[in-house]
């Protein structure tokens, strides 16, 4: 048995799993259309998701879309929406284009979501709403579901897995399109072997616009729109190497990756320490929106601090960007946590009016320890560095940079700037194992 | 009387001293000749240099250059300029494009200087033998030599007097022709004023060729040279600022900067201590060569130990190149002199065909630290650090570093290379001083 069969036979449904989440689907899709019927509701449920497209893997969720009619209101579309999604137990509002439900049903995760039931995918619609399209597409054209499947688990094993935010890679749809292209699994990874950023893939649609993503497939059900638009660099590059590098040598790890090795406390602190650089983590609370949302505020939190800190001198050598139920955190590692009480500030070349200015405005001042002198063709002088420390550099700043703004109330209410020792003392072994692992998630010997 | 005419009162010479000094050149160009024709050397001295054109402080010195007709061989032209400078009391040799000799006539520095007599300045020549042109066309055009005289005086105070390596600066042929050029001192501080590089000046001389240096003169008796050519951008932009800034508020400065205050030891520490930088010096033997010949290669060395710092990631902050009798220094102030264990150390991105043996190189590595990762498109594996010390990394690098011939033999036999308090208990108050020097050279108040 190949690699590739094995790792099939673990993560494919057997007929009796298939069998009983497509008789919970039907039940719950009868459960929506009964409580519709009766509530005089018209929306009509839908199976959408891996299980229409028979590309789950184990533990599927169940995802209901209920289409209305275009001529429904948006507050009615999203009221009778939640309405319906109440035949899901312990069922919960959550946030997309629309609002939605998630909840259990029959022991499975399952959605219900609605969305407008549109004549043509190109009409002007959202995300949501072309998802009936997809389904359409693929149920029609797709043959080799567990060339999906292996696809699948291999992008979650190195980390590609998903267009959220947090992830930014490939979403399910991208996948079944990909092995439609590439007919294969290795035929995926042996036409990724060859990609570079920027490359343009398509099935039978031509594109009719310009795309200017590292990655771009042509959605077939609508040539104006990439299918790989999620795809961020990191990830398409994270993806041509995996692939590379699974050719060269296939090994299960690709699929089922180690977890990083944990290390407690002493473990971390001797780590730390040997590194000889200066970590600090940034500690703020979150509103109670989706995480797709949160996400890209947290990661413009990130660029926030760094370039804060990169324009401050200060040289960063990682940074993560992290989001938990009540509260974000950005983990930074810097070169060096502290500079010199002294810094060099430039001036303009002699010949410019403003030399002079720049003389007067700095010779008298308190703030020069040296020059003014002119080093090539520029002035200039030593002044005294405002911030000597990251951490109270950036808790000086935190309040007034470009942070997203559902971050903003979190931080005018508070925030926490912790460096080294007292980061360990607030434990945090999980994300500081993953933050020193080593090596790359496929690798057998990390 | 005006600050001009008072510093003018001050550096030119008396009627009494430009006699004196007059009939002491004389009398040497006698005693050349009589030397000359008992010996049968075809060599006939010309009094050239300041003194030759009036132009001359106090203190000047006597230049005698002694020309052979061109059909000289080399060698004799060196052994009989050499034997004709016996003349002078304590005669030392010197090299410049030819050999000669310098020493003391009546009190006065002077130089006996062979060279070649050409009939015309653009035939092939050296500098040197120039020198005569030059000196003919000043004799004939410059009336205003006191405004030389002035021009001569603040170009030394500011530091930009001179063309030798150690400035590169402003000859005082240039300011000759500066001032023949602008009519008088203010004249040329106006024209300064509006100068920015690169700018090319000429009086009734067309340029033969194109120019690339900041500052271009087209020498009047040759349109093929750049008499400005010694000017660096450094010298060129502290002759700006210094006109814009005399211009705006003559001081007494400009011509007589007060000397930078001397700290002592105690106090060289304190101030040290406070700036939180690293500072080092790296010393080492010269050869008994000429300063134009040493300063140079000096320069180059200091260019290779800042490259290196640099290339090993350590900021350097200032440099200076020193040159004395017995040893060249370059003294280094580096933002940090220690940086941590860790470094990170970029890769290819993922699609080439090295990325798998980056991988596979730094993997099994006992350097590496973490990695490797994925950042944006490139592979990173994060790895010990060769030289966490700037200094220990000098000391192990500095023999195969890219310094200038005459300077290797010295460091092959001997350096030192010194860190804050060590460079303090050797002395160096000067330097040190010098180096810490706060304002402007004309500012009143430094």
């Amino acid at each position: 048995m190949t690699l590739e069969e094995e790792v099939l036979a673990e993560i494919k449904p057997t007929p009796e799993e298939t069998q009983a989440v497509r008789s919970a689907a039907s039940e719950l899709i009868e459960g929506i259309e009964d409580r519709a019927r009766r509530a005089k509701i018209p929306g009509k449920p839908l199976l959408v998701g891996s299980v229409a497209k028979d590309t789950f893997l184990k533990e599927p969720e169940i995802d209901i879309f209920v289409t209305f009619p275009p001529t429904t209101s948006r507050d009615d579309l999203e009221r009778w929406g939640l309405e319906l999604g109440g035949v899901l137990d312990n069922p919960t509002r959550r946030y997309a284009e629309h609002p939605y439900t998630r909840g259990l049903f029959k022991g499975y995760d399952a959605d219900v979501v609605p969305c407008y039931r549109l004549e043509e995918p190109s009409a002007r619609m959202s995300a949501v709403d072309r998802t009936p399209f997809h389904l359409a597409y693929v149920q029609e054209k797709l043959k080799e579901k567990d060339q999906v499947r292996l696809l699948k688990r291999f992008m979650k094993g190195i980390g590609t897995y998903g267009a959220e935010a947090r992830v930014h890679g490939f979403s399910g749809y991208l996948c079944e399109l990909l092995v439609l292209r590439y007919r294969t699994f290795r035929g995926v990874l042996e036409g990724a072997r060859e990609w570079r950023p920027q490359i343009q893939l398509r099935l039978e649609a031509e594109p009719e616009r310009g795309f200017d993503e590292p990655l771009v497939f042509v959605d077939p059900v609508d040539g104006k729109r990439n299918a790989a638009s999620a795809v961020s660099m990191e990830s398409l590059s994270t993806f041509i190497l995996g692939a590379r590098e699974y050719l060269a040598e296939p090994q299960r790890e690709f699929f089922f990756p180690k977890k990083p090795k944990r290390r407690n406390r002493a473990e971390l602190q001797k780590e730390l320490v040997g590194r000889g650089t200066s970590i600090i983590m940034v500690t703020s609370s979150v509103p109670d929106l989706p995480e797709d949302v949160l996400f890209p505020q947290v990661r413009k939190a990130e660029s926030a601090v760094v370039d804060f800190l990169s324009s401050n001198e200060f040289e960063v050598m990682k940074s993560v960007p992290l989001l938990f139920e009540k509260e974000w955190r950005v983990l930074l590692e810097l070169v060096s946590g502290h500079l010199p009480p002294v810094k060099k500030h430039f001036g303009p070349p002699p010949w410019l009016d403003n030399a002079h200015d720049f003389i007067m405005r700095w010779r008298t001042s308190e703030d020069l320890v040296r020059g003014p002198y002119i080093e090539g063709n520029r002035l200039v002088v030593e002044i005294v560095r405002e911030h000597v420390a990251a951490s109270e550099a950036l808790r000086a700043a935190l309040p007034s940079l470009s942070l997203g703004k559902h971050l903003v109330r979190g931080v005018a209410t508070g925030f926490s700037v912790l460096e080294g020792d007292e980061i360990l003392e607030e434990g945090h072994e999980d994300i500081l194992s993953m933050f020193l692992d080593r090596g790359l998630p496929w690798d057998p010997t990390r």
